[in-house]
């Protein structure tokens, strides 16, 4: 087997960069499954922000071939009940908590299997990327079909839909640039459109170089929705809001 | 074709890593040219300051062989009329938005190629990172050449020249750690000699630890050019000056 | 010799990634090493904080294979008369300044062997990880042996031992958490025990879910020792306490 046959594993995680962590998933992966090449998808996630997780890793889960095995882990149940899983769809595999990281991505592929992990004795309590995620994703690498890996499963933990109308929805995500995004489809804004949001009305323009400097604007975003932002700023501070306003086209 | 005669791709952006904009580039390249190995040069850029890429960029331009894509996303135009570009210059090619971000690298290799690239109607008009960086970068990693890609610009945007005298310039970049970096080429620092920078005369050594904590010193930096710093500390801070202050080799 | 034969090369340090001297680092690396696979194990540490890369060096050195070549660059006196080395412990190489920064990988690993690398005459005085330590990274990543890059030294220089009795020790480190971890051997926790520190009293657990979100907890941690944490927030801060402070298993 050459090294493209290996499948390539991606690693986001909320582990920071500051402490070695994510170096030992790399030497994990890079020993169980040699010449795997791996890819930093992010480390400096919010801590424990699982629906953010969720958000970011529907940004690049299809942008990367089919076989791409997606290690997600931000994790705050580490240790306890919550269950270790891989699961495949769309032709990527995710290996991650059942904690409702892989919502985004299953919910939109429509159909996916799943398989629960078992987790080593040994395994430490507190470091389940290291023991028990990259492992498992370094047999997927390999090649091992998801069937190998654990029991099937099909009631996996899914985050609640946000209720969405016909140009209406909310706030799904803040990224560093303080951008609003939400889960209105981006074809409901129509070029000159208007939104609101937090009370006020924000006017449409194709992108954040056509506003003048420090001008809120409400754009069809990168991600396929419709993103409220601020040029050359940020909208969340802004507007003082976040996850879960309310937005509407109108 | 083996892996070892893909060029190798850089990223360097300001898309920080909390939010999955960085994997999604990653995603494109494997997937439009697999095997192809990425490096990450830096995603915590400071947001949309050009003059701060283009001197990070021509740290590490030549430091990789011949042949290797340098993919620079520092974009605050993105989606406007500024051009999407592919440079070649000294042997590597550079892909990214024509803002002056090459500037320092095309002047110091003096002569160079350009081409303007073709933005697909279905492209994001604020991610071109995605839609178009990684694209045209995947393209020439697996071997096109720069001529394939779009056709020639000799027009490219340059960032002002600072007006440099025999001993005289101005900070250029501060560094994570608040060291000011200026356009002095260091030969210009005699052994001993003084730098004049915001009414202070600072006296040079050879490096960091040859002073006490907390002192300043001018010295000839790891860029080539004078550099003024504080030893376990920021001369940024200290002086409370930054990019664009005077500076005078005494 | 096929890319599977080159050894891997990692990448500790304290530069950021916001100014593109780690890229440089790679660069260099590529240009020695073809074919050589760099990880990136972290850039975010406290700057010129050599205990604390020790620390996160010994978290990851040996979860990579035999034959991983470490690259430290944590090093505050850069320049200065502190030696460049090369080391060899349990199978891995590890490359950076002598400055402490081995002291716990070689001395869990009990027998060692360290060469002193020779520093040329043009090598920047302020930048040896691009100019002395990724070059030795990539004659070791190609398959030199340590002998070839250096005289043998024996006197490294090594960061304090900590005293510790059974069940008592001290905070080694803080994570990006704020968990704070001791060199107290894990075993010494029974399960319901409680632990000392800052004259608080400290119940165990088996992980972090197991408390309630804002509680203190000490438990089994998985670098093996003793560590204090809190549930969704920070140890170091709700104890106002650091590196260097006692704790004690009751």
């Amino acid at each position: 087997m050459s090294d493209r046959d290996l499948r390539i594993v991606t690693l986001l995680t909320d582990f920071g960069t500051a402490d070695g962590y994510v170096a030992a998933l790399k030497g994990v992966l890079a020993t169980d499954a040699p010449g795997v090449r791996v890819d930093d998808a992010g480390h400096d996630l919010p801590r424990g922000k699982v629906a953010h997780a969720a958000w970011a890793l529907h940004r690049f889960w299809s942008c990367y071939p089919a076989g791409t095995v997606h290690v997600v882990v931000v994790d705050p149940g580490v240790g306890t009940s919550r269950r270790a899983v891989a699961v495949e769809a769309g032709g990527r595999f995710g290996v991650g908590p059942d904690n409702g990281v892989f919502t985004r991505v299953l919910r939109k592929a429509g159909s996916w299997k799943a398989v629960e992990l078992a987790i080593a004795p040994d395994a430490s309590s507190t470091f389940h990327g290291r023991d028990v995620f990259a492992p498992a994703g370094a047999r997927l690498a390999a090649g091992e079909r998801l069937d190998a890996l654990g029991s099937p499963v099909d009631d996996l933990l899914f985050l609640p839909e946000s209720p969405v109308g016909v140009g209406r929805g909310s706030v799904q995500t803040v990224d560093r640039f303080g951008n609003l995004v939400t889960d209105i489809p981006a074809d409901a804004l129509a070029a000159g459109g208007e939104v609101e949001i937090a009370g006020r009305r924000i006017t449409s323009a194709r992108t954040y170089g056509d506003v003048t400097p420090g001008s809120l604007l409400a754009l069809a975003g990168s991600d396929g929705t419709v993103e409220v932002a601020v040029r050359d700023g940020s909208a969340a501070l802004a507007l003082g809001v976040g996850v879960g306003v309310s937005v509407r086209v109108l």
